[in-house]
């Protein structure tokens, strides 16, 4: 049978490359700590739970398909705290941020075109883009820089007459960058001069260590045109399961097209999407506390990553992940031999192998992304059990 | 802005053309009977909402990309119990039918294929088809033949080089049809004999009145290669609210292309998926009551129809749609006329107009759409409604 040449381009996601090996690590009795996926273990606010158990409706019906009232007010309310003003209907619910990242991408891209990423980037974006017919042109990064992109000079020499969008994750996945606020400006800028949309994937915006204000491209009103949104509850409220996300975009044809998806995929969960409205009234003290137990793990692992010889990262700012360059040969085969041959008391540690994350052939190889989503005891263990990883690793050669 | 060929060549849903006009006619003190949706007004089962009350985890994570293991062991249980036996890699959990659909098309759809559907379809069709960059092209049928398609004669010519698949909605939406177990055959084959999928949307599988055992594509093992299953709960369960469905196949490479879409949404809603699982508990009297239900009111629809005077209509087997050929000139003038000027002690009604059903420019201008979803005295009375309206709008030319 045939199948689509744009389907057949994408890939498996990389990160379940090793689940054989975890597998069988186990299967032999190893204990494995995972930084490998960005699972957070933060409890889920009880709003949700108790919204969901006091619905009374006796049919669960569909929802209308730009969201449900409650939810799109509660977003809308939450981003005029923000001091940043949308109308009902730029903010359309969505099945995570997933969706509307599809949904974003399926209406700007088209056969041949290009976007523009900062690598190394979240993998996912490469099916979703893939599956548009276009492709990902990266801007390029250095562990020895902090992964830093966003420099006028470095992105303007990669736009041509296919590039249709910028697309930047903020705070990033898998570095932990957070952009300033004058780049932000000039990202913003170099869009409108080039007709080009600028797609903010925020998942993380409330990850933040360093006091900084939270931050939006929809900040940028003057680019009303060009500005688009992706946010979602998932890690904000650590409420990855509920699936409910949102486009934001001030652009009307935008919103005319995405619409058009939404009204042929009918409609997002209705509870999840009245249980999600809840989850904004939490307040600014559940974000306080959380932001400080990952600012401690953030911490943990930069003093851990520091005692270990040959080992390239700066201190990322925000999300709960980082990248670094290990003084190893090749991270996926670090990565196999910690799961078949190593282990220190029973244990060994997962991460996640740098070159997926990259667009560019031969980037990454000796990079890992880790995700600091474990407890202190265990985060402590994790970062111990990767240095003497290292270490025999490299002695045994 | 420039957006993508493919999202510019959609549309809205024609469905939602007449709202405005339904908003004015309310707002002027009408009450509208709809006949023009398909929300099932049956209770949804008390084991969903149980479910959902008596989860206990604290953190609401991530399901696992293909679904939970809950859910597809009660979807393999429901279909080994009609014979049909799969394996569980071969059920792969959906936001929706929807979500099934768009994953099978965007995996076997490219630019410039073709995939048979027979006219009347389900608009939302269009959507999903036109974003691959494939086209429909539709299998005729008539309201006199009780828009009947299953006729290899009719089928065969249709095919060319770019034909990808076949797909049917059985029972069907709008039309009710419902297939003989040895047309079903004779697609299969036709399909085996091309090198074609055959999709299946079995959404109102449950839905038939005239004593047939359930069935499913999924029967065909011996095309093992070509038979793709879309099924839901949303109609089965009056779960829509829940976006759970699934595509089932045994064709191992299109599970592994719609596993990268799978993987690039990350999961599906998971309470909804856990409380779905419930949902497969409830026994076959639920079913019968259902079944009943529907028979009593699709009667009353058919013995009114017939009362009307130039009223083309076979009765349908199936689903709790059916399509009709009405005496007026235009069926989205007449639906206009009923919301703007016509009444009767303050009430009118509304159904969806026959056109945006087809393919085929010019079709379907005088048939409508009947979702019979109301209780028995609302749907006599939306009947009468309708054959006094069709009287007084050809009265007034």
């Amino acid at each position: 049978m045939k199948f689509s040449s744009k389907v057949q381009k994408c890939g498996l996601s990389p990160m379940r490359k090793f689940h054989p090996y975890a597998v069988a690590a186990e299967a032999k009795g190893r204990n494995i700590y995972h930084l490998n996926i960005g699972q957070p273990d933060v409890i889920t606010p009880p709003a949700f739970f108790e919204a969901i158990r006091s619905f009374e409706q006796p049919v669960l019906a569909y929802a209308p398909s730009p969201g449900i009232p409650e939810l799109i007010d509660a977003i809308q309310g939450y981003y005029d705290a923000l001091d940043m003003h949308f109308d009902k209907s730029e903010i359309l619910v969505t099945t995570g941020g997933s969706e509307a990242l599809a949904i974003a991408l399926q209406c700007i891209l088209d056969d041949g075109d290009e976007i523009l990423i900062p690598e190394p980037f979240y993998p996912n974006y490469n099916t979703m883009v893939r599956t548009c017919g276009a492709s990902i042109r990266p801007i390029p990064t250095s562990p020895e820089e902090g992964y830093h992109y966003a420099e006028r000079s470095k992105i303007e020499p990669l736009i041509n007459a296919h590039t249709r969008a910028i697309m930047v994750t903020n705070p990033g996945n898998p570095t932990g960058t957070v952009l300033e606020h004058d780049e932000m400006r000039m990202l913003v800028d170099v869009a409108k001069a080039h007709d080009l949309f600028i797609i903010g994937d925020e998942a993380y915006r409330e990850f933040v260590y360093g006091g900084e204000p939270l931050q939006s491209f929809g900040e940028f009103a003057d680019a009303a045109e060009n500005v688009i949104v992706i946010d979602t509850v998932s890690k904000r409220f650590s409420a990855c399961g509920a699936r409910i996300g949102c486009l934001i975009t001030r652009n009307h044809e935008l919103l005319g097209h995405a619409m058009k998806y939404c009204q042929s995929r009918l409609s997002v969960a209705t509870l999840d999407q009245v249980a999600s409205a809840k989850l904004y009234t939490v307040g600014p003290e559940y974000f306080a506390a959380v932001r400080e137990e990952y600012k401690r793990r953030r911490d943990t692992v930069m003093r851990k990553l520091k005692e270990i010889p040959g080992v390239v990262c700066k201190c990322p700012k925000g999300a709960f992940y980082l990248m670094a360059a290990l003084p190893v040969d090749d991270a996926d085969k670090f990565q196999q031999w910690l799961l078949e041959e190593f282990e220190d008391n029973g244990d060994t540690v997962m991460f996640a192998p740098g070159a997926p994350f990259y667009a560019t052939p031969g980037k990454g190889m000796n990079e890992i992304r880790i995700a600091y989503v474990l407890e202190q005891e265990k985060l402590e263990r994790a970062m111990d059990l990767l240095a003497l990883g290292i270490k025999q690793y490299n002695e045994k050669k």
